[in-house]
């Protein structure tokens, strides 16, 4: 646990009553410099129709809204929508994704301007990213590079749309297996990246064990094979850095609705270095990708810059949370952030090995708080039933098959005493 | 002009002065039986920093967002998503893109439920369903079925999304050249389409013309040589009806920002007739289109029905509009929206005849009103000059190359006094 976060010294040790707990998350709170920014979000603790929920343990999945979301949403229906009307396209939205785009790499992943959009799903994003690089690879290594490397253990849609570009474009994948309460190493990529490999696709925090990959040593390591690298950063944008330029990443892609405060099922990100724009097509060739949309003429011509990897028409609604949640980010510093959440995981740690360990509960994510992303996930054999209890109460973690908790540590709205009550919560039920 | 819309019986010869133009208009208004949705509407006329709009007739490129909308993304930010949290998906949110398309379709397309549902944007759509149709033509024909016919005033992201697939796809794109003031007709389709045609993409209403095709005979012709037909409703949907069921139609897609209100860049829908649902593949096998997404297994299983399109998380925020839109439309009957289009329309030629043909206007749309959708374009050397500063005044029609000023007729919310402030500022223009 970082000094500027607690003053205490605190051990698992200390961590062993239910008492203790909670009087250590109250004094953590009390010290921590983002306890204020709570105060930023929609109160979640009761509406019509819920159990007030008392612990919040799902930001990685849903993020909280930010009170000044509520109010860009009044103000872009009673402004820009309801009264700039289309107007509005010209003066601002048609340079949103880009704008906003530009905002997030500065803020959250350390990328320059003119590599970063908002747009589609994160499925979609990836779908054009993916069949764009695989294309591209082929086609400079005159035919050569075909191979796709990929995780047993990423995210599910990561892996379906890799598996159906590969039978489209005839690809072949190669599967790593990682330690499911780990991770993928630098080692296991290099010891599958050679002549043949088109793209390394991996996440860069595993979404079930949080294991945070070495993302500068993998990205290396596909590039001394002439790979690329394609990052999906749902997990990390909005907590971990990333660093896309200084690592020089190749593309990525992630989700604006977990760390980033979009709302449910906003829009994604896409990143494409600069140094490689010109070469990638999109497959999805949409009028919004054109050089002149509005010139609608016979032929499509893909825009310049990231402006190619844009299909449709943007999402406005959708990029109102991204972009109050990028300003807090930035007004609070992306490290401060990073910061608790490294701390949040080791008052779980700390609590598990305390109290809950003798209930049989174990930590399935990484210890090392370098390795690790802003969730814990913890595993019991009656953790698909103590799930359903805790959401009954109002106690509100995640559940992942096959039988894992994951407790979903978002910095700027998760306090310490809610994974307090949590965490107490569950001792009781598994007494 | 219908009977039923007006008692007044005017000719263009009427509308000859300003004068008369406007008191026609406030007749036609006070006769309107839809005049009172006017008022569910977030007002139009002030905002900082925005000249006061006076008449808006681009609601077919950008609708005005209702009232209820605002109140509904207020409660959705307050209620669903800050307060359910994570657990309105399993509520409501899981379930919304297929109650929703279910409602859309059974108030605005002519769909029975389990066809239609809202997601991506219409280019992302398209390109899945066109996508999915092109391979399984081909598979079920032995291979010879590869032709794609389409036109060359559709619109362009239909038009680059077939060539992009034509070309992955070794399809064959086989153009239509319609009257660029009218559209497709069932003989020109007739003309091209055989053994070889695999699909047929054409759009319900033309984007500059306002043609209305003739779906059913055009699906008809269609289907006698063997090919799907893929309807792009995009100017259509939620103003004229579709009948999609009724007339057999194989697969659509459309956009929800314009009559359906939405909101900019809220999710499209895409329709698949049932019983070619378990045949077609989306080539975008995201996690949401898995039979069971939060089994999270290793390989892909495309669920059923209309889940097996959608690709990745459900933009809810875009979604909201379209609820309260399609309440309404049903509320009020698609027949009385459909009439008062019709008669705007009519409303819009007459004043064009009457008064503005003398300035060199023309009416570049149909005048038949059974084959016009919901706008009027007209054209006139000084149209770009003109637009922009009829925009300066918060006079907003539409603008489309090469010189059309397209009018667009929202009948829910747009007035025919609108229309008289828009023609007769054009006149004084133009003198």
């Amino acid at each position: 646990m970082r000094a500027d976060q607690t003053s205490t010294d605190l051990t698992s040790a200390d961590l062993t009553s239910a008492d203790v707990i909670r009087e250590t998350a109250a004094r953590l709170d009390a010290l921590d410099r983002l306890a204020g920014c709570r105060d930023l979000f929609v109160p979640a603790d009761g509406s019509p129709g819920h159990v007030p929920v008392t612990a919040y343990l799902d930001g990685n999945s849903l993020g909280r809204p930010l009170l000044a979301t509520e109010t860009r949403l009044h103000e872009l229906v009673r402004g820009a929508w309801g009264t700039g009307l289309i107007r509005s396209w010209d003066e601002q939205w048609m340079a949103l994704p880009y704008r906003l785009g530009d905002r997030l790499g500065d803020v959250c992943l350390g990328a320059a301007p003119g590599q970063t959009v908002i747009g589609d799903s994160t499925t979609v994003m990836l779908y054009k990213l993916l069949h764009a690089a695989l294309v591209h690879q082929r086609a400079v290594s005159g035919g050569r590079r075909v191979d796709l490397v990929l995780d047993r253990e990423n995210f599910p849609t990561d892996r379906y749309v890799a598996a159906s570009l590969a039978d489209a474009l005839d690809a072949r994948l190669v599967w790593i297996d990682p330690d499911p309460a780990g991770g993928v190493t630098p080692e296991q990529v290099r010891a599958v990246v050679g002549g043949r490999t088109a793209v390394v696709l991996l996440s860069h925090v595993a979404y079930k064990s949080a294991w945070l990959a070495d993302l500068p040593a993998i990205t290396a390591a596909a590039h001394g094979a002439g790979a690329l690298v394609l990052w999906d950063l749902c997990h990390s944008a909005g907590v971990i850095p990333v660093g896309l330029d200084e690592h020089d990443v190749d593309l990525a892609v992630g989700c604006s609705y977990k760390f980033l405060g979009g709302g449910p099922g906003a829009p994604a990100f896409g990143y494409v270095a600069t140094r490689l724009q010109s070469d990638l097509a999109s497959p999805i060739t949409g009028w919004m990708g054109h050089a002149e949309p509005f010139m609608m003429g016979p032929d499509y011509a893909a825009g310049t810059g990231m402006r190619r990897f844009v299909s449709g028409t943007p999402a406005v609604l959708g990029m109102a949370g991204i972009e109050d949640t990028v300003d807090l980010v930035e007004d609070v510093g992306l490290s401060a952030v990073t910061a608790k959440a490294t701390a949040l995981g080791e008052f779980v740690i700390g609590v598990v090995d305390g109290l809950l360990s003798r209930r049989g509960v174990r930590v399935v994510s990484p210890r090392d708080p370098g390795r690790r992303g802003a969730h814990v996930t913890i595993a019991h054999p009656r953790c698909r039933e103590l799930y359903r209890q805790l959401w009954g109460e109002g106690i509100v973690p995640d559940f992942r098959e096959p039988g894992g908790i994951r407790l979903g540590l978002a910095p700027l709205s998760t306090s310490y005493a809610e994974v307090a009550t949590a965490l107490v919560r569950i001792d009781e039920l598994l007494r």
